[in-house]
């Protein structure tokens, strides 16, 4: 049987209100109280129930943490730091997996079944249906690595994805490749559209260098590199990539080496996201670094202070991405 | 303002009881019943509330995943797995990260602050005190990828890593390596004990073989690849190695190849796990499967079965291993 505060209490010599006082935030108690009451509570083995606290504050602590790509590494990392971070300020994820979810309705439910005090949808693929439905239920809800805009309908943390869609082309063209081509992601994310939006108007100012386009299925291994295998099979492949982001680049680079050419000597790719295997000695991957502690970190502070001021103004927190030079581009020239 | 359950009465043409019962599990209710219910639900949008149903039911659906490694890939197919599994059961998985904890009282505090219904211990490096904390403190708890037993404390689903240390020494005996050797994990975790102890007992019937061992600082990449690189400045290496795991193996793999040795001509690796980047093409890691799904999928019935009946007596389920021959071992033998 659980301890009760009842017995807590007893135990320190208070009345049930002053246990009450020390384990509410902001509640007023003296320290000498506090002090005896959580020596009380240690000794008895006594926790807070924060769900049934929920009843009275009206707040559970808990957060949904949606996502959709369990195949995609970088989002280990990204659970890495939600879940600290949220842990750090008494906040809970509730991790939600959509990887086959069509109707943001169903989701919406899901959610407010548990009364969540928030929802931090954490995915660049996922229509931003999602985070409207949650909106329009009421419920705060941050966009992590949604889509920048200047007239946001809901909070967005996350890159100019059409900026980078311009560095990659930059560095293609610096290349003095008279070929070069976007190998995107999925074509209904906003983040494929908007990077190849962005290659596009970069390449238009060097009408002399060829392009061309094609989508995988997914961001991931197994898509990158069965789109790559088909280019390279058709004939004709560019003489630079952009592929949407690392993991796609990783699995294009597989074909590359396997249909017995070499990067960067042969075909030459810069990818998208700077995670934690792009930097492995055996992958090397040029790439455009996407700040992803940066965006979890502002994201939780985003949803801490919707939770005091849930009719907070949307924002758009943007940040800013850079290349990385590795080696699967040749030498940048001086 | 949410739908209250008198509305959904109320627009049904039904009394409150029969709509609770309608979204109680296991309450009795026509087939008529609930279709009007069911249809008036939808129609107001309205959703039982969970955590306002636990206080009379006594659950809150919640169930904890804990893990401490999100450093290693595997764990993103663990998370897809669990977080599936349990939603198809209505069950939601509460995110732990124990990546710096050290005190099982704290996470088991944590998790009852949150009325869980029950704790799944995901990891094969976390003590086993952690998975016994939750169980003492009334908790129904799973240690999923824990340690095999023939008298389990506490419900273990997995595998037996005695025995992969066996089928690892095999393997590379078969090659007529006349050195081998044990790059293992943290030498504290009971899968890294278990996994040397069956190595060093299998080359125990072939005193011809010389044997030597070294353990890295964690399941990561970096760890690996440090590891090895010692070894390899150090000289004299073993012609093969039984890394603890896939991440590790890659790690090795990274530093074999930066020596400018070649892999599996001159140093031959075996992992463990066989996670999906263990099958990418420019990986090919011979490695021994654990069926990571089974488990997962085991773990989740077994709590199902202990939320019925938390007393269940403690069971340890074992699964089989297999070797899945790729490229880093020379080919085997026939």
């Amino acid at each position: 049987m659980p301890v009760t505060l009842k017995e807590v209490a007893e135990r320190a010599g208070v009345s049930r209100s002053a246990v009450s006082r020390t384990f509410t935030d902001g509640a007023s108690v003296s320290e000498k109280m506090r002090s005896k009451v959580e020596k009380a509570a240690r000794e008895l083995g006594y926790s807070p129930n924060a769900l049934a606290s929920s009843l009275t504050t009206g707040r559970t602590k808990l957060i949904g943490l949606v996502s959709n790509n369990f195949h995609n590494p970088i989002f280990l990392e990204v659970f890495d730091l939600f879940t600290r971070g949220l842990q750090d300020r008494g906040l809970r994820p509730l991790l939600v997996n959509l990887s086959e979810e069509r109707d943001p309705g169903n989701s919406v439910r899901m959610l407010r079944q548990y009364s969540v005090d928030g929802v931090v949808v954490a995915s660049s693929t996922l229509p931003p249906e999602f985070a409207l439905a949650f909106r329009d239920a009421g419920v705060p809800v941050v966009h992590s690595f949604g889509r920048a805009s200047s007239s946001p309908k809901v909070h967005v943390v996350g890159i100019d994805n059409v900026e980078t869609g311009r560095m990659a082309a930059r560095e293609l063209v610096a290349r003095d490749y008279d070929h070069v081509a976007f190998l995107g992601g999925p074509a209904d994310a906003t983040s494929t559209q908007d990077r190849y939006k962005g290659f596009v108007e970069e390449l238009e100012n060097h009408p002399n260098v060829r392009r061309s386009e094609s989508f995988a299925a997914a961001y991931s291994h197994g898509a990158g590199r069965a789109e790559m295998l088909r280019l390279l099979e058709e004939g004709q492949p560019a003489q630079g990539y952009f592929c949407g982001d690392d993991v796609l680049s990783i699995g294009a680079l597989s074909a590359i080496r396997d249909k017995g050419l070499s990067c960067p000597k042969d075909i030459g790719i810069i990818g998208l996201n700077d995670m934690q295997m792009a930097g492995w000695e055996n992958i090397d991957l040029t790439t455009i670094h996407q700040p992803i502690r940066q965006i979890v970190t502002s994201s939780i502070e985003l949803m801490v202070a919707m939770l005091d001021e849930p009719d907070r103004y949307p924002e758009a927190r943007i940040f800013p991405c850079s290349v990385v030079q590795r080696g699967t581009l040749p030498a940048h020239p001086a």
